[in-house]
């Protein structure tokens, strides 16, 4: 048996609305620990990887490891259900049919709301992703890059990212123009929530798709920092911290991750 | 002669764009008491009522009892030009044209805008509507009831509804899942527009059409409560109170009803 | 040498908002004392006229008078790239590259964007427009001209505007019905901003294609107020003020003015 409660269904809605146009179908990982989830996208070009920890949830039980096949996109209908205050519980029973309930709570209004989801036969590939170190990891608020990324698709296909430790630059040249965004660190933003800091350990000079950051970046809502971690010619990882609160003063219990390989000559490669 | 002025245009422009879809054309009956407007929808599958009591209005005179037949598109477009906070005159005049003159005034600004819109021959044919008690009549809050409809279709194309002294349970299945939303009555709401109200005085368990449920909660605008009345094989009422200001505390003068008759067997029937 | 700096980007931003559909190509003409446009729109009907003084410019560099040939395309791609708050230098170097360069600025975070946008070669053909008398000067709330116009047109093509001493007439005719909306000059108004002023000489009796003015209230967002200027058988002036704040109370350094010649037997003809 499974059976895990989160306080706000708004988390788990956001993360689904984040990854669904990436990944049609996915097993959900579940052990004692935590509810993960790994998978490529269709094009088998970026990876997507969702750690939540036990952390996250109000109650959580797992009796064994189990892996539930979902679709995203059904998935997302039954969370569409949810008003954003509800609680969200996610229910297995083995044995049972093949399917998962969520149950849906507004406490207030003695109202609940059953969806049971059919669930999918997914092999489940586990990459192992190894630990590594990277050269420059800067550190943003989430919609800054989000808008970044927004307005070099205007220009161009390919985002170049250049950094040194007198700042981070993003750049996209095209045949109407160009656009170049520098960032320099700084540490006397507003709030640590509005602050670009940056770690540079080896300047790097790497090309990305833009289409896929693009992609990336709808998981701006869960977060308001993100992560982008860079070596050349390694992929790069743009990660959103999981926390309590969405801030990056919430304790973080988890992360929804995506990599993607730079570009080379033109040519997309997954390291 | 027919004069009837309104406080705020928002209220018939509500009214109009709530039907506007489900009728395309439609006698309004003046009398001196009530301008009232019976519609079938063009599939002949649901019935609109509408009711707009003297009480509504800030000044109401009509002659002798009239018959003013409007196509609801042109309506729509002559209520577009009205301010939500104009006054709204309505004026028809015999021997005059085949026009009817909305009068909407910004006293504010020393602004009036007159829309003339031609009249249409509609043929009226008065349903007697048989007053009946109900096994079950229950209250909520309009925009839960309009949600629950909303979530529904994503799974299925026919409504469950079934009630008990214990509460209301609204549901659908589909192919790829299913959704049950329950409510049970509730006095302990925050506010009495928030509470879900049930009177039971046999269990029902009835179908519907949810495409024309979704029609009818497009009136969710007019009133923060919904009023939905039920009895096995007999067709559901769904209607809003029309207040003075749009809450379950202003004084009802009038009402929007809507009829839709139970699916038996896939089949639509009106009893 | 051209180099101008606007505190904000949103002013030229909702400038190139305003006309991008009315001009495609335009010269902008900069001088020692102002940054001027004038196009006719590509049906050669309407006249777009702008002015940006120096006073609007935080700094302003002119070394001598040139020609700036711009896609409006381009510029609106490069200026959706700015925050509304950003600072907005606009630069261009002779002998230099034939490209103009926007830099935006977000001082509080330490970021800015240098947007490279191609120049054209356009043939800037100066028009001289005679200042004159109007029979008719209207101001009104910029929102309140716009929606006056945007009513109309479900009636009619054609926007018929009389003004006399008592009051300016706007109305318009259609096959389903017709709308007459009238302006009392008013000085008793909540505040400035909302009164509706009217200076009349002669009356009026003019008709303009409403396509257009449709066109022209896309600058409603640049300023509180339009200034529409009026006499029989001469062009139409809609003119938004360009003032420090967007409100009457600001100091106007320069225009974004509109001119249309009246309709003559169902032709269009520009005086």
């Amino acid at each position: 048996m499974f059976e895990a409660k989160l306080a706000n269904a708004a988390l788990l809605k956001k993360i689904i609305e984040a990854i669904k146009d990436l990944v049609t179908d996915a097993p959900f990982d579940c052990s004692e620990s935590a509810m993960c989830l790994q998978a490529m996208d269709s094009s088998h070009v970026a990876l997507v990887s969702l750690k939540m920890e036990v952390g996250l949830f109000d109650t959580y039980r797992c009796d064994r490891t189990i892996n539930l096949g979902m679709s995203l996109a059904n998935m997302s209908k039954a969370l569409k259900c949810a008003n954003n205050d509800d609680t969200c519980m996610i229910k297995y029973e083995e044995g049972d049919s093949d399917s998962i309930t969520f149950t849906f709570a507004d406490t207030k209004r003695d109202k609940t709301q059953d969806v049971t989801v059919k669930m999918m036969d997914i092999d489940s590939e586990h990459l192992g992703i190894p630990e590594q170190d990277y050269a420059v990891v800067c550190e943003m608020p989430a919609s800054e890059f989000q808008k970044t990324c927004k307005d070099l698709t205007m220009f161009t296909d390919t985002l170049n990212v250049t950094a040194t430790k007198a700042g981070i630059v993003f750049s996209g040249k095209g045949d109407n123009g160009q656009s170049v965004i520098t960032y320099s660190p700084n540490s006397s933003a507003d709030s640590e929530d509005d602050a670009v800091t940056l770690e540079v350990t080896d300047p790097v000079n790497v090309n990305f798709s833009i289409k896929y950051m693009n992609q990336f970046t709808k998981a701006s809502s869960l977060s308001s920092r993100v992560r982008i971690s860079l070596s050349n010619d390694v992929p790069i990882v743009v990660e959103y911290p999981l926390t309590d609160d969405g801030k990056s003063t919430g304790q973080q219990n988890g992360h929804l991750r995506f990599y993607l390989a730079p570009k080379i000559d033109e040519e997309d490669n997954m390291d």
